[in-house]
């Protein structure tokens, strides 16, 4: 049987079965209507921008994901950190979940009000607050998205680089710890954020992190934030540090004989320490849907993405370096993109990847695995995904940031058709117990939000247990964004 | 009056005061002798390897610091985590303190035992459990030390840049979350820690963190431990990231004719996005300390410590963008190191900047300010800090890791001379103030331990409050390190 092959046979059977055993367990508690005197409060502070109409109400409940939608009570829009201070406040005295919504776009239900409330859509809070060239930071509202901010960083001579496929809101973005294919060199969202704005359960206003590159001053409460999902406070805004836009960027597309050749080049890459700036891999199965949706014409063959940063000198060299692993494994040449329009066009097809693999089936619904390993485990890794899949009468694709060991299988299925969730379930849960098997991680970038909660036991054991008593400590009331990363 | 040159006139005198007041607060509290059970217990796990001598108890209650000696009633030396899991369970039984010890080289008092306890000494906790060369990482037990690890790495063609001046233990280092010279290229010990074994104030021993270069899995427990001092646990194993060795490195040493014409030229470099991998700044005094320590013969003068990792090309191309802009600031030329053993000569020096200043007076306590300030502001925030220093009686040189905005007054007092104390305090908290005032931390690298408590309160406000809940909630006996980093 294939589990022996990851050394994992029994382990892996028994996680399998104890993951379904704990799906099993519906997450959803009964739930009472918005008392009215909350309903009163927070229309009284809002007007019109409080809303329970069932149309706003579905729109907030529902991400990008095969997730079925779980409306919240009432959706309340805010415009400033003291609005979402008074509505957590008001929300606070009555004991209401929060869900702070940003632009919607994440994967794992993490704005799925499981048990209703008042769901925070802080994206017009979109104001850039203050750029700051000479120290390379700016200083966001959390509504504000990653494209909004370098449209307006045009002219600096600066950018900021984490790019998940959605033009996300960069509180959404911090909320869930989010990467993207600038990673491998730039870092993800953990290494890119300095200071935050947030709102506590109890409605106050603190500022964590600070400007400083770094500082050894007390608790890391700015990583701590980073990806706790809006379980521990709203985020409200949000400091990033900001990068040079290189003297000279290229872009390259190149495919490869075999998936294990491609993978192969991407290890030698990081191994020898050529500092790319994006190495992604496609399969052959996504760059058809790739071609079709962007309209396009690259080879059906498992393929990787290229970019390069930085003098032109550097930036040659590194090419040559990549080129010549490349010619070790078989590749038969780059087809460069080097005027900005054809690099926009290389990487909006690229980042238009999960919508292409949708729009091979009307009607269809994402499910995106979203696991890391260790970069020497990852061609064996995405080599034996490859074979579950092939055995599969899903439509499967698997597009990834190679570069740090990150790869998705995007699932597409009929959100009608339980069989189809089922078999997408079957096989991304053998995904995940082969990458905890070796030693990588159940999410890379997308976050557990509700859909990934059951893998979180066996990839952190007894250290689940200190995330507890942290949500605890800082939500002793469960009423951010509940039944989110850690059941209490 | 100086103050209101950085633009905190009345803020200022009231900071100043408040800290003065709360300093004036003595953090020990009475302490009961260790009961006998306890110490039967300990004796008897551990043999030889528990003491209660008072020449060991001494030595594990000082660091390298002017901070007064405050010895443990006890020290345990472990050589497992399961030992030290066992020596905890044993002390939370009694709820008696437990203070880690690495190598004693902290600075702020992170070893003084407050309240009295057992200290746990892993210096003989020092195997490196696993090198994996194709996954540029490493676990090691915490008493490993960093210049241990980097011998131990020569033949893998990879090493491990963080480096204070000391020779730290690596469990030490997380702990303080520490960084040196290396950092501006290749960050502190919050980017490349990447797991933990901790044993829990419980005595339970929890695994945070992974292999994966990334990760959205959860609340970020490893960067919340980097940087805990002890207060949340026993850090027992550590997976680090490596890196690998350029193919070729340059040093060089280069005077400049004022100390405005340095820093600038550093803040140059930073926003022109030259990767050095070291930029230090070191002023006339100091160079003149580490003449006389290291026999060397640079010239008496603002001088920045340049060091260039890469391919040749690349290399070539850095030196000469960062000579340019050395010349632009009247630079008259760099003085080059290119043989490793020039190379090791010159680090070697600046490492033992602090020992070479503590050797201009016999006898004499280093005290070291550690601030960091965003990168556009560190110009003033020297040139301002020099002004002061030149008024004040006491020996005091600048050294710093300025590519971070990171730099230290060393302060050379006598511990018998309270005015001597008292003078240097004066000193670092305008320094402080001064850093607060201008967006930074006041402590970039060395920690809080209890010497840096009272500038926390003006630095994180509402935030430490956040701190102290996550202290309760991990350690609610207050057993771990007590009275450092947060006051419960």
């Amino acid at each position: 049987m294939r589990a022996a092959s990851f050394g994992a046979g029994p382990a892996f059977a028994f996680f399998l079965t104890k993951v379904a055993v704990m799906r099993s367990l519906s997450q959803s508690a009964p739930r009472d209507p918005l008392p009215a005197a909350l309903v009163g409060t927070l229309a009284a502070l809002l007007g019109e921008r409080f809303s329970t109409a069932t149309a706003v109400r579905e729109q907030h409940g529902r991400d990008e994901s095969y997730h079925p939608s779980m409306p919240p009570d009432a959706v309340a829009f805010a415009r400033s950190t003291e609005e979402v201070a008074a509505i957590v406040t008001a929300c606070a005295a009555h004991k209401v979940p929060i869900i702070p919504f940003g632009t919607g776009t994440s994967l794992e239900g993490h704005i799925a009000a499981l048990r209703g409330g008042v769901c925070i859509d802080v994206s017009a809070m979109n104001a850039i607050l203050e750029v700051r060239p000479a120290d390379m930071d700016v200083t966001v509202q959390a509504g504000v998205t990653r494209k909004q901010l370098n449209a307006h960083l045009r002219d600096t001579g600066l950018f900021f680089p984490i790019d998940p496929g959605a033009d996300a809101s960069l509180g959404g973005m911090t909320a869930t710890r989010a990467s993207g294919t600038n990673a491998v060199r730039y870092g993800t969202m953990r290494e890119n954020v300095l200071a935050l704005s947030v709102v506590t359960p109890e409605g106050r206003v603190v500022k964590i992190g600070g400007r400083a590159r770094k500082s050894s001053a007390g608790y890391d409460l700015t990583r701590l934030f980073v990806g706790s999902e809006g379980t521990l406070g709203v985020i409200t805004e949000v400091t990033l540090r900001l990068h040079g836009i290189p003297e000279k960027i290229v872009s390259a597309v190149c495919p490869f004989p075999s998936v294990r050749a491609a993978v192969d080049t991407v290890i030698a890459t990081i191994q020898i320490g050529v500092p790319v700036a994006r190495i992604e891999f496609l399969n052959a199965r996504q760059i058809l849907a790739v071609n079709a949706y962007s309209k396009l014409d690259y080879a059906a063959a498992p393929t990787l993405f290229f970019e390069f940063h930085g003098t032109p000198d550097h930036v040659a060299e590194q090419v040559r370096m990549v080129q010549d692993l490349a010619a070790d494994q078989g590749a038969a040449g780059f087809r460069w993109a080097e005027t900005p329009e054809e690099r926009d066009r290389l990487w909006t097809a690229r980042h238009n990847a999960f919508y292409a693999s949708l729009a091979t089936k009307a009607g269809g619904r994402g499910f995106s695995s979203d696991v890391c390993v260790p970069i020497s485990r990852l061609t064996e890794c995405i080599a034996q995904t490859e074979e579950d899949l092939a055995r599969s009468a899903l439509f499967t694709s698997i597009v990834g940031h190679v570069g740090d060991g990150n790869f998705h299988v995007i699932f597409i299925v009929d959100p009608e058709n339980p069989a189809e969730i089922e078999e997408a379930r079957r096989l991304n849960d053998r995904i995940v117990a082969r990458a905890l098997a070796m030693d990588g991680t159940c999410t890379g970038e997308h976050g557990v939000g509700h859909g990934k909660m059951d893998f979180l036991e066996d990839e952190h054991g007894e250290a689940l247990d200190m995330m507890r008593k942290i949500k605890r400590a800082l939500d002793p009331d469960d009423i951010m964004n509940p039944g989110k990363i850690v059941r209490l």
